[in-house]
């Protein structure tokens, strides 16, 4: 009898989750259209369609039989199930907690910020975006206060996006990135070493588009399940059936467009490695952004950043850019450390981490209340200055950069050096299971690693919480030593510093 | 107070009212995602996904509160307000009387029909089609009865798609066009005329695109608020925002790409031609098929397929299509009646009511049981023999050709002729009130038909039932008067046929 009615039970419970799964894929279709497909105008009809879509998701979410489901089964399922309990629960009672005021002010103010940010940034003057980040701020952390008024409101926000590692194994991960990547950016500027750069002149969009299908081609994109599209900010975003692409052509660098489609694919990657048989539910979902930003970190750096990878894909620049170039050029052009670079998503591998301690810092202190809003692009060109030895001369090319916090984003740039901590770890996880990879990268054998993949991560979605999975699939506890080994070796070698 | 309490229950039922529309709208772009962007093996994740968005505004249709709202505000409120709560309340009834189990039967076997009919179609063969047409026939059949047992039950169905011309208004059209048709489709037989045909050999897409890119710049398509793609059936979706066209190209008949554009085009004219404000609402809402259908016909027949069209035109064709051919060789072209031609989507203007009447009969005796599944081969080519003169050799160019039965659409095939004489009748009244087109149109001033048919069609939504907004756009009912005379004028001069 017991067992008969939590069956039922469960089955209504995942009924529900499905319907409710399938609503946020819907939103996700609306999503890339308008970033890819919908003329401009569209844009008032779109806001109305994807609000009501919102909407509708947030009540299935908070519930009242949802409630009552996830109380029955809750101990009372195991194994799967009671992963997937888990994992609406968390949702459901973090949905629960946020009045609905709170939600509607928060979309509200995000969709007044993003103009006024666009102008401000244009204008490069933070103090016309000072009032309505103060705003965001101040909502955000209503936000994390509502879900949990006894803890650290800027943890509670983090795990909106990475919501299983605790925040201060985040912050030792920073911490570390922060004391050991300046020594080495320090001794590659000191560097005599001048790195190749085979790229003068322009490519033409068309022959550019043609290099980043046939490198797709080769890393094994799933066309059947796919497709690639030019959009402002590349994405990716979809289900196991259908996950797409997207990438942006620079006239002077075919690189930057390379390395955006190889980074989306790595996302795609992930989604396409979900279980078919679990659409639309956690098992069938990707666990979160650090895993998700893994998979793309994995494929843009180690893979496609390699020197292995260019000695199969130097031809391919002669053939459809007549770009005459070694591998060893390529690979020098693509690793090339800027240390005097200011705009984050323009950064090599180094010092990127450098821009993200920034945010992380600036955004922890204003939510815990330790920074005004106003003392912003202050603090952030004395962390600048401090932690990569470069002063914006502007707002523009400083504090106004990104879009994330014009958003109501706050807590996600942790996740992109996350990512790259655990990519170094997954890939040297694979090598020691699979032997090394420089040769198959070389020969374009990518199947054993993509298998071990998504074998190791892709077919759990979100059976286990981010740091099981992590030791499942590695043995070990999320950990900055192999991206830190990984880039002491690489960048070494590359500028001839002495270790 | 009674008049504030009325005002505050309004403003209720109007917001249920409009975010079902949004997520109607949400829909739209799905399907068009599913028909133009999509991977084909998103197929599985899409159908969850736009189940998901179905049942959720049936939900909505068919809400208890909104049955409360509408009873209160039926007869308390005037004008457009009564418009409104006229088509919801219609809506809503009808949705509420069919069982829901009724209406998964239908969805699911629609979906199992598809394949089989695409199958039987394949092989010309009615018999393995005829199980699941029979199941069709009898659940809408169920579904008439559920939404009005005391009515014939095809003259529920038709009011999917047309509600408000009487069944016997419809077929005393259909009537007089198979009693009127076929004297002068005998005629062109008989005729001596040797129409020209400038179209020979290939022509490449990309050329052919430009052509009707062209074209579809001198109508006047919004771009900014649409974008033309290709689909295997050519169709129209979207908002007042947003309204894109599709196509399609025939390698040697680029009039097909063209006449297919333009009658998108007319579509989404109309769509764009609804108010801004009103979006959400039956106010911001087109008509009907039949109205729909107006548009495009006028613009497709009236407009696209005249003389002075190609006076403009036709040196297009020879920019684009290197072919040379004068406005009249390119007009006879566009207007070549074949009698001997068994399909639909390829008749001309003239048999193609014909083919519709054949069609209406079939599915209202069906309906009405007065005909069995079985005899619908054999009834299907007396039927052709008796009004076309012509007789199918096998299902796939008989009663297989179509796939709107197989969908579960039995009703909508009259809404096709029903557009065509509205078009007409159009057409007339806007010359009597613009004076002659003719030279407008070949110096390409689309401007006062294009604004006449918002004013008088698409600005009013669905504030007026489909008989009210015949009248008092044409002063008339819905008549088969001007599109006959039509059809004699420009035929009968084609053809040399004394009248």
């Amino acid at each position: 009898m017991s067992t008969q009615s939590t069956d039922d039970t469960y089955q209504s419970f995942l009924d529900h989750v499905q319907q409710y799964h399938y609503l946020g894929g819907a939103s996700m279709v609306l999503g890339w259209d308008q970033r890819v497909t919908m003329p401009d105008a569209g844009t008032p009809a779109r806001a109305k369609q994807a609000s009501a879509l919102s909407s509708v998701q947030h009540d299935m979410l908070t519930d009242e039989d949802l409630a009552a489901w996830l109380d029955e089964l809750d101990g009372s399922v195991e194994g799967d199930r009671a992963a997937v309990v888990r994992e609406v629960r968390r949702e459901h009672e973090r949905a629960t907690r946020v009045p609905d005021d709170l939600v509607e002010q928060i979309t509200e103010t995000r969709a007044k910020a993003h103009p006024v940010w666009k102008q401000a940034r244009e204008a490069s003057d933070f103090s016309q975006f000072e009032d309505v980040l103060t705003e965001i701020v101040d909502l955000r952390r209503e936000y994390a206060e509502a879900i949990d008024p006894d803890r650290d409101p800027y943890a509670v926000l983090v795990e909106d996006y990475e919501p299983y590692i605790p925040l201060e194994d985040i912050e030792a991960v920073l911490t570390e990135l922060r004391e050991q990547l300046p020594p080495l950016i320090d001794a590659i500027a000191d560097s005599d070493a001048d790195l190749a750069d085979p790229f003068e002149g322009t490519y033409d969009q068309a022959d550019q588009e043609t290099l980043v299908r046939e490198a797709l081609d080769r890393v094994g994109y799933n066309w059947d399940r796919g497709r690639l599209d030019t959009a402002e900010h590349p994405f990716s975003v979809g289900t196991q059936f259908d996950a797409r692409v997207t990438t942006r052509f620079s006239p002077d660098d075919p690189l930057d467009a390379l390395g955006s489609t190889i980074h989306e694919f790595g996302h795609a990657s992930y989604t396409l490695g979900l279980p078919d048989s679990e659409y639309g539910t956690p098992l069938g979902s990707a666990r979160d952004m650090t895993i998700h930003e893994s998979q793309s970190r994995l494929w843009e750096n180690h893979v496609g950043r390699s020197l292995p990878f260019w000695r199969q894909f130097a031809p391919s620049l002669q053939t459809h850019l007549d770009v005459e170039a070694t591998p060893r050029e390529c690979y020098e052009a693509a690793n090339t450390v800027d240390p005097d670079n200011l705009i984050r998503v323009e950064a090599d591998e180094l010092t990127y981490h450098l821009h993200i301690v920034v945010r992380f810092e600036i955004e922890r202190d204003l939510i815990r209340g330790d920074l005004e809003v106003s003392e912003v692009p202050a603090v952030w060109n004395d962390k600048m200055e401090e932690y990569l030895g470069v002063r914006p001369a502007n707002d523009a090319e400083g504090c106004l950069q990104d879009t994330h916090w014009a958003g109501a984003s706050i807590g996600y740039f942790p996740t992109y050096s996350l990512g790259s901590m655990l990519a170094a770890q997954l890939f040297a996880a694979a090598e020691r299971d699979l032997g090394p990879l420089d040769d198959r990268i070389e020969t374009g054998e990518f199947d054993p690693l993509a298998d071990w993949l998504t074998n190791e991560i892709h077919q759990h979605g979100c059976r286990h919480t981010t740091p099981e999975l992590v030791r499942s699939a590695t043995g070990e506890d999320l950990t900055a030593d192999y991206f830190l080994e990984y880039a002491r070796e690489k960048y070494g070698e590359l500028y001839g510093i002495e270790s």
